[in-house]
């Protein structure tokens, strides 16, 4: 193919396509496959639909863009890059994979501008997008107006077999099909590769026909490496659909372009090599060298900036508009949208004495979560079918369904990792939306990646998990969690919170609450009892975000011992001491609600809880001991459940597994010696 | 309805419903509603389909039954009661859900004789009957003779709503249908509850279309509650398909009999109460005291022993024929049978010497596995969607495949939670069969469940995890595991290995073969290097078994510092002692492959490695120190990852995060003063 015969299309689909072939083969790393392949769709999509401003990445109303097979970045950077975002300029084109640049392996919202999600992990960003949409369509239903539509935009994803293989696109697209979210359209890269080789060897359902069971609307773009207008022409119907999403279906050859490599799988994750890239620049008839994009194509791209910058401008006049006829709404959506909490919100949070009735930390966590519902209209979210348990509905706020999505109860069905991706979408948004996504604890397993990829990619989300030890009884050794929350620690960034009590749940969910909007949001995962336990004297909302506190001391600041109790075992800490100090010991009793929320403390203060001096050390968690040394010293002791667990009643495991108050005065004692 | 015009299968039908009402009443916990609707279905199917003998619950051609919905798990210990099983006599059900019983909340096989499968995390079950149904078909191709059918049974699953809705059962039966399981028969308690109410809440995609998007015969019984002879039917139907799994849809009413409960979500996961069992029994015509059955129901049930003691009988028939004409195959099909490994099967794996060339362990790993399946045919597996990336494909063994299901190299596609529960049920299959199971590391994010299972499950798995670190470099954050290591070690049970070198592999791969063969069969994880690593002077195949061991030492056997090394962080730790002996350092290196191991061995031992007088340690490990404080003592340090990783060729990660052998040796030095 000659230079001279290239339209115009066809030079910015290649400079897309060279601009991932170049990047790949400098850091000799990388994916071109699908950023060769893909590119065509991409390039209709993003030249003729897609509404976004590369000089202001967050304008509200852009339509949200994801990569769910992240590993096809080089696709997107060059996209960024070529139509103008400042976060990707050539020189980070050139550092693909390299230390510290912009334009890391799979794309990461938290270091480059314009990532809308951070994918990689196949499968999580198409329920990111989900969840996407799902915002989108909840902001349209809480805040358009019949004379004033100020949320309407789209959420596009693009996602191939590996995706459609995970389990948790599954559970997305269900819910999507459910909810009807007809403003999310999904094209499925259709390559029949994959790493192992054609899709023949292990995937061929009839993918459409699945999607079309799920609800969706299904189209099927047979020649998506030439057929622009055919793909221009499956987006456009697929907007009109509004009632359902979309799934454009284009059929693609991974890697087309290469000559000796299109077409498989070879082509799927490794550089071209050397040779193969002057191939395929013959082939296509590419003259340009390395990294250079011809100026009619790159010119082309730029228009994207004028197009977005009158586009947002449209926009702004709308808001304006909206501004003065609603000021009241207008009012809540820009401090949604300025990621600040309303004045005087933990005001809401509910607040406990002694003498406040025993009850679970699951049901001071409803109580919690209803009260900041009427403060906070941008907490949403839900269970995964488990609300009843979790104690996770907003009474009287309605679901979140077809013809209601104003509604903020999320009814995600028995899908956690789908709900994990989703309400990271969700947060990803932008628009100030707290998201809530529970289950039982030991669940967590079931969406461990989504809950790393919350704490990775600064997504403020609350993960509510409630049945967090051996004390919920009869269900037994598979829903009884042992290693969870000691796991959960171990994730870099996720802040970890085990309240005791009814104050120490208000104050774990202050502490979530500013964490999912903060400057870098953080994710916070909340875990609480089945069992009724009592409120404690010394325990506040406040002094929970000091991680651990002193609960009581009956010493001159020198104890003998420090008893260090989280969540259910806190309170027969308490008890214990009592006991303790009856036989004339200096006790201190402290409640450790966060270890990450400590670690943020000063020296002074850490010191201040646990003395160097002071080494006889006691935990009492129910959960394994892995880790504790950490702050019961070698010369401290735990007592920790370091098998898996057994189904009895709640108290008879407790009582078996030795987390009794009379155990702890047991251990206490021969630590003393 | 009145006593009298109960027919005898009404009556049989009764009795399982009873049991469980009363169980579960008795122990004011569990789920009465999947067993008193799905009694009908799971009657039909015991009494008139499966192939099973009550007095040997591991007869090899026995059908195998999965409920898939563990929470009904009443219903099948109901079934194991009435139809002979001598591990649940009547004391057992009355004593469901207490302390020690053998019929604890959810079904746990390595605790009740006759339980295929631990299932209650919902997915886990359908997928494990998946494992159940390869294994099948596997044996069956591998031995069968045109005129010897040795192995020929089927697999039957009850699933509902809530493993519908799990992603990971969406990936199994993606593969059962690709697969074409024709012995694999699900019945899909379809009755519209979920614990947050009717599925039309979150659940309404058409699942039969799904199914049949998969690949699988779809068949509906409309009247579940009591049209025993279209379940009958359905059944028959489903098992004349043999080139596809059969699903059956039966609608059914949840709590079926309970006159105020019936189809709520109340009667899914709670106590009837004593009134509505009052009610129950007066609804259905049920006169017989609590936990009484009747006679007439009782010997129905029990003609089961006769009918299995023959089907059995039959069996031995076949198995005595086909050891008298294929003497070879019989001997390797008792051999696996027997639990047993083939003389000498050890001498199989590679050993090197630190002249061999160096080499990525997952390299290793590769050659260990192809080493291995020349020696032992029970070893079958594969990788989601990563065999050219984990190294795992066996060569010129070819694919497991419709058509081809002799062959051992198992394609599962990028399913990774649906992999794990598949690699389970082929373990649980009992005939000897070895799976491994492999992906990235960080993937086990996606299927952790599923590996907590085969942990607390005794069931003989091995694990293959690759790119341990963040050495893998330019894949990035999302792709480097940090607390992976760690957190796996945290799972009770679980042996985890990273080995430091080529024997360190095969040694690791020794002990997992061993495990999985145990008397009580333990999951093994082994996670190797993308990086090359030179072969260590005093590593060794045996050496591995003891979890950790000196490499070298200088010392008269009290060492200035001892340095611990893991994986591919070992031989900088070699590499760092070298400099410090230089320096007149008495250095001991210790190589720390698994901790679980090590924490098998004597005091005496672990006290000859770790000398309680030796307390400067310096741990090197790419990965979080959280829990190392337990082998480096306070007075310690480690080197570690305690964030995300970053996206670099990995030589840069490492060396940015600290891990060279110049600043070993400097956190050495700063510890020795």
């Amino acid at each position: 193919m000659a230079v001279a015969t290239q339209s115009l299309e066809q030079l910015c689909i290649n400079s897309i396509r060279f601009l991932a072939i170049d990047a790949v083969q400098k850091a000799n790393s990388g994916h071109p496959g699908l950023p060769m392949g893909a590119a065509p769709m991409a390039f209709v999509l993003w030249d003729r639909f897609m509404q976004f401003n590369p000089k202001n990445p967050t304008w509200f109303n852009r339509d949200r863009f994801v990569l769910s097979a992240g590993h096809g970045c080089m696709l997107l950077y060059s996209l960024l890059h070529l139509t103008g975002y400042d976060s990707v300029p050539l020189d980070e084109i050139k550092q693909f994979r390299q230390w510290d640049s912009k334009t890391p392996g799979h794309p990461e919202n938290h270091v480059t501008s314009g990532i809308e999600v951070t994918t990689g992990p196949l499968g999580q960003g198409i329920a990111n997008a989900v969840g996407l949409a799902l915002a989108e369509a909840h902001l349209a239903a809480t805040f358009n107006k019949p004379d004033c539509q100020l949320v309407d935009h789209y959420t596009y994803v693009i996602m191939g077999d590996g995706c459609n293989m995970e389990g948790i696109s599954g559970e997305a697209c269900s819910l999507a099909g459910h909810w009807g979210l007809g403003k999310l359209i999904a094209f499925y890269d259709d390559n029949h590769i994959s790493i192992d080789g054609h899709t023949d060897i292990s995937f061929t359902e009839d993918v459409a026909a699945r999607f079309e069971a799920y609800g969706w609307h299904v189209q099927h773009v047979t020649d998506g490496n030439t057929d622009l207008e055919g793909i221009a022409a499956a987006i456009q119907k697929a907007k009109e659909v509004t009632d359902k999403p979309s799934l454009i279906k284009v059929t693609t050859i991974i890697g087309y372009g290469s000559p000796n490599k299109a077409d498989t799988h070879d082509v799927h994750g490794a550089a071209l090599g050397k040779d193969e890239v002057q191939a395929t620049r013959e082939h296509l008839g590419w003259e340009y060298p390395e990294f250079e994009i011809p100026e009619d194509a790159l010119n082309h791209f730029r228009k994207a900036i004028d197009k977005g910058a009158t586009a947002e401008q449209e926009w702004n006049k709308t808001l304006d508009q909206y501004k003065s006829k609603y000021p009241q709404e207008a009012a809540t959506f820009e401090r949604m949208l300025s990621g600040k909490l309303p004045e005087g919100w933990a005001d809401a949070l509910p607040k406990y004495t002694p003498e406040s009735k025993a009850d679970a930390t699951r049901n001071q966590s409803g109580a919690t979560l209803n009260a900041l519902a009427s403060v906070l209209p941008e907490l949403i979210g839900g269970s995964a079918d488990l609300a009843p348990s979790n104690k996770t509905l907003l009474k009287g706020l309605g679901d979140f369904q077809k013809g209601s999505y104003q509604n903020r109860n999320v009814r995600f069905g028995v899908r956690e990792h789908g709900m994990g991706a989703i309400c990271n979408g969700i947060a990803r948004h932008g628009s100030g939306l707290i998201p809530y996504g529970a289950t039982f604890l030991v669940f967590t397993d079931y969406m461990r990646n989504s809950i790393r990829l919350s704490a990775l990619a600064e997504t403020g989300v609350i993960w509510v998990m409630t049945h967090d030890s051996i004390a919920l009884g009869e269900d037994g050794p598979t829903h009884q969690p042992v290693e969870h929350i000691m796991s959960l620690r171990a994730i870099p960034q996720l802040i970890v919170i085990r309240p005791a009590d009814g104050n120490e749940t208000s104050g774990a969910y202050k502490v979530a609450v500013e964490k999912a909007k903060a400057a870098h949001p953080a994710a916070t995962l909340l875990a609480f009892s089945r069992q009724n336990l009592p409120n404690l004297e010394g325990s506040s909302i406040d002094v929970v975000a000091k991680g651990a506190y002193i609960l009581s001391d009956n010493s001159d600041g020198t104890p003998d011992i420090i008893l260090i109790g989280t969540g259910g075992e806190t309170y027969q800490c308490v008890e214990a001491a009592v006991k303790l100090r009856e036989e004339g010991k200096k006790v201190r009793v402290v409640s450790m609600p966060s270890w990450e929320l400590f670690e943020e403390q000063d020296a002074a203060y850490k010191e201040s809880v646990f003395p160097k001096g002071v080494k006889k050390r006691l935990a009492v968690e129910a959960g394994i001991s892995l880790g504790w040394c950490r702050y019961v010293t070698d010369e401290g002791a735990t007592i920790s459940v370091d098998t898996f667990g057994a189904s009895a009643p709640g108290e008879v495991v407790l009582e078996k597994f030795g987390f009794t108050v009379d155990n702890i005065v047991a251990q206490a004692k021969a630590l003393l010696g």
